[in-house]
């Protein structure tokens, strides 16, 4: 069983390549009913009338959850422990105990009404990964680490102490005693008090997540894997348009000064500008609200929200400019003001060259049909990738809905991510980064 | 004094002519320092820290309100009562018992965080001509009666109830024992339990309304008085547009059914619309909410009001027709659905015209100016048109704000009003109506 591995040139470029203990062909295929009775059994957890789950971070459904997992780990082997930070991490050897770990993983809490595969199949996937190396009686250079985040959906409060990129915000939230998020973080087996001690301080080898797109993008393109080139960066500004609050009856038409006339020019604007720009910009205005908001009274103001997203921050920078030129034409013409107040700074996360392309050739081992694109949706593997060289593996989401009880991943996908994510680990376990 | 008025050709073969008493150049003129120490004083009651007032109907401001104004009333000569529906009524005697009544009088409720003027200037302009007539001693062949309508920014139950008008709705929300309204028409000295037979069933000989104009016009026109030729119809149509909702990061923008950017589109059509289209029309959407309504997802469901205005029933409905057109391009380039749900029957009322004729020649003798006009607001003249010949004269609102504590008409307006209804009244007094 034991056969060198097969590479390409580019690979061979990129790579500082040790030895190869496995064929990709003679390695053992994730078992697809395995994976579904998995994803079935832990969508009990929370299971609300929808189909879906309301599995929240902290909630009890979200604890039960989380035993369950426990239970399973332990089951197949691993070592597991709950950092100060709530993350559940499972050990599994390597032979060489003095390198650093190769770890992979996601969550399983949920946004409230969420569904049943976003973060659950990266977490159910890693432990097929598991599982399959016992089958194949194989044990890596590098010792692993299966991890189950906690908190993602709710502040990622489990990847940012991780990797010692707390907000202050996140600092306060989780630390002020008698909070809901201190206690919560308590429930859940981690430990407020030292919340900043989860910093993992010891090297980690590379980190790899396996999840759903929540897009619809490899469907549309009959694809199997999507390779990520990195997480978008998020801006939010409020946006405040101020016109003339008058009576809807009295005012004539002509002369009306009115902020949501002003305002809906200015989301068509916005909607036209993000689609017509080159690139996989997105910018949406998703919430909406006028003053004073009676049916009988013009609006006087209206507030809403802008959100753009893109992989570059100077290109996030560069749409916000034009939209911001487009409310000049418009406050010139309608005599309105517009105002943009304060985002956070975007800060878009790069996954790592070199796992992108062992996670195109772990794809290629298989014959799956792949593309590299962008994760237009937040993930732990944002925090991880300044932290250490990440890489991110996408799976076909049907009809692109997320975040509904509606999300679904055929079995046949979860085990195709499953069986790409072992792939990876084998190679990664063969490469050495240069910062190693 | 007593000298023949001089009348036009126009009014000799409107009116049917008794006797006039007075030339009116020779009656009295109103007091502007009366009249503006008599708003101030009124504007105690329920007073705010914005300068204007709370005096919403039944609250304890407003029964003071009320209490003071009855006291004036009295002061003056009236012989006051309260009817079932609230509403203050102050006799004075005509010379001629058996005539039906001259009503003349407005609102002094307010709407929250209202202004001093709306109502309040045509119940001072009344009591004014209360005062000018005993000042000059004249009898007029009529009875008068000046009224105090209660609850005008609350449903209108005063008006409505007096001449029969009285929703089911209001009915309901009026005479359910325990109910907030119920007790609060109770409060005020009128009788829930007879309600119903607040309605005037001895005739009234006409009605004139003196009020604020609550826009921007005569100040604008530079113009004394406004004519009132009608209250527009008001129908008001909730409006549903569903798109898809989606993640707002991981779906693209090229195929996005963004309801929100739909609603933008339809908002901006309804008031090109509604500006192009000839007429005094009017059409506000004043509310809007999207949902989901978060930041980062795309709403897959845009609700708005949509209020059209007009003097004419017909109108509203043609241009209603045409803003139906309008979504239908939408939806179809869009691939949105866009519902109108019902609207209220649109009851646009017309002022008669011997009363209008009446108003215009009080204007010249006075040597004022005016201009025909409607009235974009509702006002107790709209339930009274239908019940009594009604005429509603206008003065000017600084800046055309109303329900706002911004509100101001200078005492020389609010004069110049008086001074035209109380030539109107004794117009009147000499007018025969077909129907008397």
């Amino acid at each position: 069983m034991i056969k060198p591995l097969i590479m390409s040139i580019a690979t061979l470029i990129i790579l500082n390549i040790s030895t190869f203990n496995l064929l990709a062909a003679d390695l053992p295929n994730a078992s697809a009913d395995r994976m579904e009775t998995r994803i079935i059994a832990l969508s009990e957890f929370g299971k609300n009338v929808d189909g879906g789950v309301d599995r929240v971070a902290f909630s009890d459904a979200d604890i039960a959850g989380r035993g369950h997992m426990v239970n399973l780990m332990k089951s197949s082997g691993l070592k597991v422990y709950i950092d100060y930070a709530g993350n559940i991490i499972g050990k599994r050897a390597g032979k060489n105990p003095a390198l650093a770990p190769i770890m992979f993983g996601s969550h399983i809490d949920s946004v409230p009404g969420g569904g049943n595969y976003d973060g659950d199949v990266g977490v159910i996937g890693a432990l097929e990964v598991i599982d399959q190396l016992n089958t194949a009686n194989i044990k890596t250079e590098h010792p692993l680490e299966m991890i189950i985040f906690s908190a993602e959906e709710s502040s990622m409060v489990g990847s940012s102490a991780f990797t010692g990129d707390l907000s202050q915000r996140s600092l306060k939230d989780f630390t002020s005693p008698g909070s809901e998020r201190t206690d919560g973080l308590d429930r859940i087996g981690g430990d407020h008090t030292k919340l900043i001690q989860a910093k993992r301080t010891t090297p980690v080898h590379a980190f790899v997540e396996l999840h759903i797109e929540q897009g619809g993008f490899l469907e549309a393109k009959k694809l199997n894997i999507g390779i990520v080139e990195g997480i978008v960066g998020i801006s939010t500004w409020p946006v405040k348009v101020e016109g003339t609050a008058n009576h809807g009856g009295t005012t004539p038409m002509p002369g009306r000064k009115d902020a949501l006339v002003a305002a809906s020019k200015l989301i068509i604007a916005i909607n036209e500008r993000a689609t017509n720009m080159e690139g996989r910009q997105v910018a949406t205005v998703g919430q909406i609200q006028a003053f004073p908001g009676a049916s009988n009274v013009i609006p006087g103001i209206v507030e809403f929200s802008l959100q753009i997203r893109d992989l570059y921050a100077d290109k996030i920078q560069h749409l916000f400019e034009v939209i911001q030129q487009e409310a000049k034409t418009i406050e010139e013409a309608m005599g309105v003001k517009i105002t943009f107040g304060t985002s956070g700074v975007p800060s878009p996360a790069l996954t790592d060259l070199t796992l992108r392309s062992l996670i195109e050739q772990s794809s290629n081992d298989l014959g799956l049909t792949y593309q590299y694109m962008q994760s237009g949706a937040g993930h732990d593997a944002q925090h991880m990738a300044p932290f250490t060289p990440s890489g991110m593996i996408f799976v076909p989401s049907r009809g692109g809905i997320s975040h509904s009880p509606k999300e679904y991943t055929s079995p046949q996908d979860m085990a195709n991510g499953a069986d790409v994510l072992l792939r990876t680990i084998l190679k990664l376990d063969e490469t050495k980064f240069t910062n190693d």
